[in-house]
């Protein structure tokens, strides 16, 4: 495995590789990082992971600072898994203030993007620019950030960027809490509570599989749940999976997405629900 | 030479072109563009022409719906200078309601943006679109659109497009006028008169590499020159070249830019002025 820091190096480096699949990530990776480079490895020769912590997504008053730099450990895990760890630095990939960004669509401005304004832009500016760099035929998102996930898939949509976009599956921890980075900054009691944010979210889905339709008093009912423990609920919405509008009453793939605090840490999570497959159980 | 249309189709034919050079254009083909095409040659080995309309670009009481379209034409001119003409449909290259961006620096606000409000947000998001479709190792854009010119070469350097772009010298008719599409709209009066946007630039240039920092006299002396002459000016402005930041007197790379209507046309031109290479003569 090789590692390289340079935007022109790597350049190089792939110049000759006739497919690479791509794994984009901040570092402090962990089991579902990794199984995401796993399936990287079915739709590429050349595996490549990026390690960068983009200033250009977290707010003033988000934990870009704090955001937990893993580097060597992070290597040490993709050993074997990847070829190419690219991790540039800030200065590399912006060597002047960045002023041409990727505006991506309206619905950037809803759920995670209503209260975090402009992370979607940095989102989607740093993926354009690593995308630019790497030059993979194909490029691997995991479904925990599902608004991520979309936010991609229409930029690589409507710019025709060469790209296929591959989603990986949620990893969960023993308990179901979705596999995050940000879990390493919960408390032990924190972290025993932390799955309530899973199960709303498998309560919504549950009663939806059984023919509710009243999106509403099933989203309320869940921020009523996790406020009554303590958590402050950011969102809690039922949405239409392909174009994450809110859920119709007729729609069959829907998913329920949520985001909340825990004391100081803000989770994500969200479950597919799949009606025709599940009336065929 | 081959003419396609469908952004699928030109993708397959490009896939094992080991190098291209792209002039992406409007169409209504006149000499300038076909220098433009001439210099790609230098640039690859395979010169793909564009020939595109394209309605993100155009403000809502602009000439889109007017502007000429002379397929046939300029298929004809480019026989035997390009390789490949590709000319997508509108609803081919936005299938879907374009939602996604490019933003183009601050800058893009000034001058031309300043009266064209989205114009290079239009331009910048289509040529991103194109490249990404034609995959071009460069790409050659005219002078005559220097802003616009500026604004791509941003998005290149900002986005780290793997693009050369290369820049092409206006060509002019026998009395100076910079060629262009719109000049076709000209009255045979208007055309006359039409040099006096040229003749206003020469004489600011003249007067710089004399000796004169009064850029701010420089420009209000054409305004009104032109106004004199039934001209409604948008714009004229000396700017650094590089940067165009509004010049300052220690700048040695500059250029006057300018706008103007003659009746119905509007007119856009520049001249570049080297003070380093000017002194040497």
């Amino acid at each position: 495995m090789q590692i390289v820091a340079a935007v022109q190096t790597i350049r190089e480096r792939l110049k000759s590789e006739p497919s690479v699949a791509f794994v984009p990530t901040m570092g402090n990776l962990h089991q579902g990082h990794l199984a995401l480079v796993r399936q990287a490895r079915e739709h590429g020769r050349c595996v490549v992971v990026s390690l960068f912590v983009n200033p250009l997504q977290f707010g003033p008053n988000e934990d870009f600072s704090s955001y937990p730099r893993t580097f060597d450990q992070d290597c040490a895990k993709l050993e074997g898994l990847a070829d190419i760890v690219f991790a540039p630095a800030v200065e590399d990939l912006y060597p002047e203030l960045q002023q041409i960004y990727v505006e991506p669509s309206p619905l950037a401005d809803e759920l995670c993007g209503a209260f975090r304004p402009g992370h979607f832009r940095g989102v989607a500016t740093v993926v354009l620019k690593l995308f630019n760099i790497v030059q993979p035929q194909a490029a691997v998102f995991g479904k925990k950030d599902y608004q991520q996930l979309h936010v991609i898939r229409a930029m690589v949509r409507q710019l025709n960027l060469p790209v296929e976009i591959v989603a990986g599956e949620t990893l969960r921890a023993e308990d179901n809490l979705a596999l995050s980075s940000r879990n390493a900054y919960l408390s032990a009691k924190d972290r025993t509570d932390a799955v309530r944010l899973y199960r709303n979210l498998a309560l919504i889905r549950e009663s939806i599989v059984a023919g509710n339709r009243d999106f509403l008093a099933l989203e309320c009912a869940a921020i009523a749940d996790l406020k009554a423990h303590g958590w402050r609920v950011d969102y809690v919405s039922v949405r239409a999976a392909k174009s994450l509008e809110p859920a119709k009453a007729g729609d069959m793939s829907l998913v329920v997405l949520a985001a909340a605090w825990l004391g100081k840490t803000r989770l994500i999570d969200n479950l597919e629900i799949c009606l025709n497959a599940d009336k065929d159980l």
